[in-house]
């Protein structure tokens, strides 16, 4: 049977999603919670390719498996073999020929990140401290920016093989006590990109790049020219969106 | 000079506030960082003993030290001598005889929970899981009983040769899209006093004990009575307020 599960992690304890030999990764975790239950080998694919230190609320994979129970106990049975930093949210039933990466039509992450003068322990996994105010109408403007298909060469890398043009069709800042939040909605994402466009709309917000400036950025296609990306405990890959 | 200082601190990783010789504890680690600026043992009294695994956001601490430059250079120098997960919020000189413990009016703890079929890995060190949703309703008619001057017994232990009677000012429930928050403020709490607290008001919520019943437990001033603690990781010591 062809599985397609929603997982959520803390990337924290973790060198990324993709599988990498030993190291500790998301994939290897949860490829060895599905082989202590069927006692075979599994092939997991995943959506994307979080870094190490990136969080998921709702990651999706699928891999195949016999199971003759119900899934609410595949999904409980999988919870009670994966370590607290890791959680299956649902399994569900998926097409024979489902990829969770090439079915995707797109994703939405998250960045989160703080203004405080001193740094909040609390949050020192889930967001980046920032000292200073962003100017939320900046950071806005240039946001607007990025809405629709772009190459983002200046923001990221490509796998392998592909393009660098991608379509985004939501990138959001709010802003609230101190507490800001971006959302960006992409076909697909770059390598680093969303980290690399925080960085340089952070940039924008605390006065160091104009929105004249982001706007040459963007169109330089040129890595260099974005500022450095921000740090991975603020990003979340909140969504997965598919047609059905 | 006598210094007051707030702290704000992830508990996961330490067992409680209060030194304990070389355990991991926060008074420890603020100890040792004093030590290192100062060249000198430097004693620290905190207004409150948190449990292992319970945060802060503003616990408040005072100690002599010499010091010549400004304040925020001690915070600031503070800060680079602690470890991520703690953190000085503010240093202020007080008043010579100043005591964060004796002088304190009263204290605030923000007790967080969620509602969800699966865990949170991203909550796991800061929030309750409760797979049920409480009854909103049940926990506020409840949480008004606590209202008042009571022997709350029942709830927790005095510090040794003192008595059980505590005045609370303030016991709130606030649920909003499956995340709980209790926030209690007493001019002083038994050991485990709080945690005793929610563990039976969530009893209440998800029907395993009537408000009448909770009204009788609380009189009752027997231990034996109330619902098993709730975990520490929820629980955060939001403020101590002073007379100033």
């Amino acid at each position: 049977m062809r599985c397609r599960a929603t997982l959520a992690y803390d990337g924290t304890a973790y060198a990324g999603f993709q599988r990498q030999g030993d190291q500790p990764t998301i994939q290897l975790m949860v490829a060895r919670a599905l082989e202590a239950l069927s006692g075979k080998r599994v092939r997991i694919v995943g959506a994307g390719r979080t870094d190490a230190g990136v969080h998921a609320s709702g990651q999706v994979i699928a891999f195949d498996l016999e199971w003759r129970h119900a899934l609410i106990d595949l999904r409980n049975a999988l919870n009670a073999n994966l370590p607290p930093d890791i959680a299956v949210r649902d399994v569900k039933q998926a097409d024979s020929k489902f990829h969770p990466r090439f079915d995707a039509v797109s994703r939405t992450y998250i960045y989160s990140a703080y203004t405080a003068p001193v740094r909040d322990p609390l949050r020192r996994h889930t967001a980046w401290h920032l000292t200073g105010t962003p100017d939320r109408k900046a950071i806005e403007d240039a946001a607007r920016l990025l809405i629709g298909t772009h190459d983002f060469r200046s923001f990221g890398t490509p796998p392998k093989g592909e393009n660098s043009v991608r379509t985004v069709y939501r990138a959001e800042w709010k802003s609230r006590a101190g507490r800001h939040t971006f959302t960006i909605t992409a076909n697909a994402f770059l390598y680093r990109m969303v980290r690399s466009i925080v960085g340089t709309l952070v940039g924008v917000g605390l006065g160091q790049v104009t929105v004249e400036e982001f706007r040459g950025i963007l169109a330089a296609r040129n890595r260099a020219m974005a500022l450095p990306p921000a740090p991975p405990q603020g990003l979340t890959l909140a969504a997965v969106e598919y047609r059905d």
